[in-house]
């Protein structure tokens, strides 16, 4: 991120007379600040120099409290609840928000429509490009259609890189556990792959555009299919979670079986059914000849069936995560706030 | 579009604040003027009762002339050069424009240049995302992968619904010329299907990604494979045209064989090369593996290769034509233009 910022600093500020400045960072420990802008060529440096015991409310007081600043943006990049219920307060006060944060949007539906109707109210802007899919434009595909009067009719999508790539390369002769572990080799799952075969994650994608679309569930409203064997939930360690899975094999393998004979793949999907009011994370059977059958790699793809699209659905396919792509979503919004503010473009 | 817009006006009134007025329509003969904006449930009665004679600079003062009108936006739905060749005086004057009409992205080089380079200087904008892909967030997602710094390999893409339907439905044993007759048949071509075989609107929409990647090129710098073999090139009539394509099946047949045999299908295809700074219009091979060799319907496909999506492209798929999803994209060009302008979103 700050990789990119510092490259396309200049380049705004000549083409599109923005003036883009950091004037702090903050991880959970330390923190760093100034008051006329960050060199992000050096940040890491000058953060452990000059770098002060991180505090929320100081960082906000001077980040926003500096008068030769006009608009103050707050980009949340972390994966924190904590840090997702200041949100709130944030746009009260004035501060725009920026994240690829999925807990706001995510959490308790209360204060999801307090904080939607504070910023409807506002002249504050809040935008989480980021929350689905990294760098794909999928948020603003969803607002796009929205706001010029389309109705959504269904949201399906292939959320999860890693469950991506597990599935796609789940053919053929191979245990699911051979594939799990390939995956984690290869640096596509968390630390502890459970993490990602849990579902969780793909359910807070669906709550997040099934609210976007208007309706008002919970997250604890998604039936959501964990592909982690119950016995296996709470196994100690993740080496021991990768050590037993194979015992575990048949179930899937059968499955896959089953789906091959009739010509279909699985796929390990969110949907969120607009008509009907829900959404469900779950393993789908697809025919070979469908867009979902056909991904490679651990591409994400998501289609969106609507009024407009109602025959054949708009599609985004393409990586879903990576610290560039995820960067580049972020930076997307960022730029979209300077031109809401009147940057000219 | 006119349906679109009368049935969102009231929720942009309500949810965004935006007040967005008709203030004239003008077709090639008759135009209708309003001082306080057409009610667009009726504006064809309207036209029919109160119309006058069409008179493009009568029309540009009145429209702009309103002082209680504080932004004035000219949409062109026309497909016509001349109407195109405004813009640059429109844009002096502080009128945006927002347009699906190819024209201007596509015509000569240095005209295009000087657009550019006044709508930079000036506050003034100019959006064109339906002219590539119609509602399809094309022309944005370029966009917001140049203005946050990534750099764009390749752009290579079916960007015709008629030629998309026509090769996916030339499979089997089936003759060339009659796929083309049913695609006729089903309404997806032009009223001569020439006017899609010819290939020069995929050219204009290359030419239109070309530039928009920082490509310097003229039309004509773009060698375009036409399917319409030479001596049918200035028969009389369609119809004729038509009656006499099946003595050309031979060439085609033969080409899809040798692909099939190969393992590939044929496609048409319109390629960006930014790294060699080069386009081009063809037709192309693709293993059956490939997204493009996957397409049903008459869908569009474009996938974008760049730093950041090196290895898997970003790709966006859908219906690219038709009256409604393009009027969808123009509007979201309009709400575009507005958040621009300040209301809040
Ligand atoms: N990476 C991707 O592919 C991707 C894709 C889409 C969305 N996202 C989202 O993007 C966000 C960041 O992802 P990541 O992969 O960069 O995560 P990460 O590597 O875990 O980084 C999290 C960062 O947040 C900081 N942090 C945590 N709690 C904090 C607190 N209370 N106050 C201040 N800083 C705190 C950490 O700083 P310390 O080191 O100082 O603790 C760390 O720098 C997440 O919400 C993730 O879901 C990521
Ligand atoms: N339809 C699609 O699927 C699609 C998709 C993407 C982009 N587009 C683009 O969208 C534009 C419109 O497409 P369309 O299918 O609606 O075309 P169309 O049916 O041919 O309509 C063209 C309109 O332009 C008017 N017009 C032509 N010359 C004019 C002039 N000199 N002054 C004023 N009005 C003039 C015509 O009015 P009169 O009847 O009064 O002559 C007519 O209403 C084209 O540029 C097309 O390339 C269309």
């Amino acid at each position: 991120m700050s990789a990119q910022f510092s490259v396309q600093a200049a380049v705004l500020k000549e083409k599109f007379n923005i003036d883009l400045r950091v004037m702090g960072i903050t991880g959970s420990r330390t923190m760093l600040l100034s008051d006329v802008g960050i060199d992000l060529s050096k940040w890491r440096d000058l953060q452990r120099e000059k770098g002060e015991k991180a505090d929320m409310q100081k960082f906000v007081q001077r980040v926003h409290g500096n008068h030769f600043i006009p608009n103050t943006v707050i980009v949340d990049c972390t994966a924190d609840s904590y840090v997702a219920s200041h949100y709130y307060d944030w746009l009260r006060r004035g501060i725009h928000v920026i994240t690829p944060n999925k807990k706001a949007n995510s959490g308790p539906l209360e204060q999801y429509l307090k904080l939607r109707a504070l910023q409807r109210q506002s002249y504050t802007h809040y935008f989480y490009e980021a929350t689905v899919g990294a760098g794909l434009p999928i948020i603003s595909t969803l607002q796009g259609l929205l706001e010029t009067g389309d109705k959504i009719l269904r949201i399906e999508g292939i959320f999860s890189g890693t469950l991506s790539y597990i599935f796609n390369n789940f053919a053929g002769t191979r245990a699911f556990s051979d594939v799990v572990k390939e995956a984690k080799e290869a640096g596509y799952t968390e630390p502890d792959p459970r993490d990602d075969l849990s579902g969780t994650d793909v359910a807070r994608k669906v709550i997040i555009l099934a609210r976007e679309s208007g309706l008002k569930l919970e997250l604890s409203d998604i039936p959501v299919q964990s592909l982690v064997p119950e016995p296996l939930k709470s196994s100690a360690s993740a080496e021991e979670f990768l050590q037993k899975l194979p015992q575990f094999d048949q179930d899937l393998a059968k499955q896959r079986q089953e789906a091959e004979a009739a010509g279909n793949v699985l796929r390990y999907v969110g949907v969120v059914d607009v008509v009907n009011q829900k959404g469900i994370v779950e393993l789908r059977r697809y025919k070979k000849e469908h867009p979902f059958a056909q991904l490679s790699g651990s591409d994400n793809i998501i289609a969106f069936t609507t009024q407009r699209y109602e025959k054949q659905p708009l599609i985004v396919r393409g990586p879903g995560a990576g610290a560039e792509v995820t960067a580049g979503g972020v930076f997307s919004d960022i730029l979209r706030l300077a031109s809401y503010l009147g940057a000219p473009s």
